[in-house]
């Protein structure tokens, strides 16, 4: 699980490697992000990331697990997320976000099945 | 899952009667809020309803579930969110929000134990 992290933070968001979302998402995974419907299924997940990182020219998201829960074949996950953006001709700021994760199992890897956000201010 | 949602409507929205929640949330439950750190064990989530509803002047808040995912002993639940708020002298105004809860059961009742959610627009 860490691991998946990892690649959102290094490959998604420090690559624009926005295919590295299928090691990250399952087929029909569903995100919830604020000021949006929810979106369903990883063709459309990678749609968002892919806007939403070029737009906001985002550098990196740091995530950090605060609580893990068992739940049957899957996991809940309640984290922190710190995401730096790079405005154009304006300083890097960070903003602070926290989530919750649904994981499930996919082809042996842990992915995100449902995937909800909010900024913390 | 149906009555609990409805609860939070009728009870704490409708008569604002935050006792009520002893029903909906498990003691230690967590929130995390749009706009705030996360909040948690429900002495400290009433407290939060209790502020927004009364200073939002909150007159319902219709839950609908989306997607219902048995997750072992628990339910991770998808749902679709309308609050009614009624500013002091303004009209009365609905905004759209989608919600993840992770469901447990707490003394042979469904609750929620983590509660996260963000406006559609």
């Amino acid at each position: 699980m860490a691991e998946t992290n990892a690649v959102f933070n290094a490959e998604v968001f420090g690559k624009r490697n926005f295919d590295a979302l299928d090691r990250i998402y399952t087929a029909n995974a569903s995100i919830l992000p604020p000021g949006a419907p929810m979106i369903s299924g990883r063709a459309a997940i990678k749609e968002f990331w892919s806007n939403l990182i070029q737009s906001a020219n985002a550098k990196s998201a740091v995530l950090a697990s605060v609580e893990v829960m068992p739940a049957g074949d899957g996991v809940v996950e309640i984290g922190r997320a710190t995401l730096t953006v790079e405005p154009e001709g304006g300083a890097a700021t960070e903003i602070e976000a926290k989530y919750v994760v649904y994981w499930r199992q996919e082809d042996g890897l842990w992915k995100w099945h449902v995937d909800i956000w909010n900024e913390n201010s």
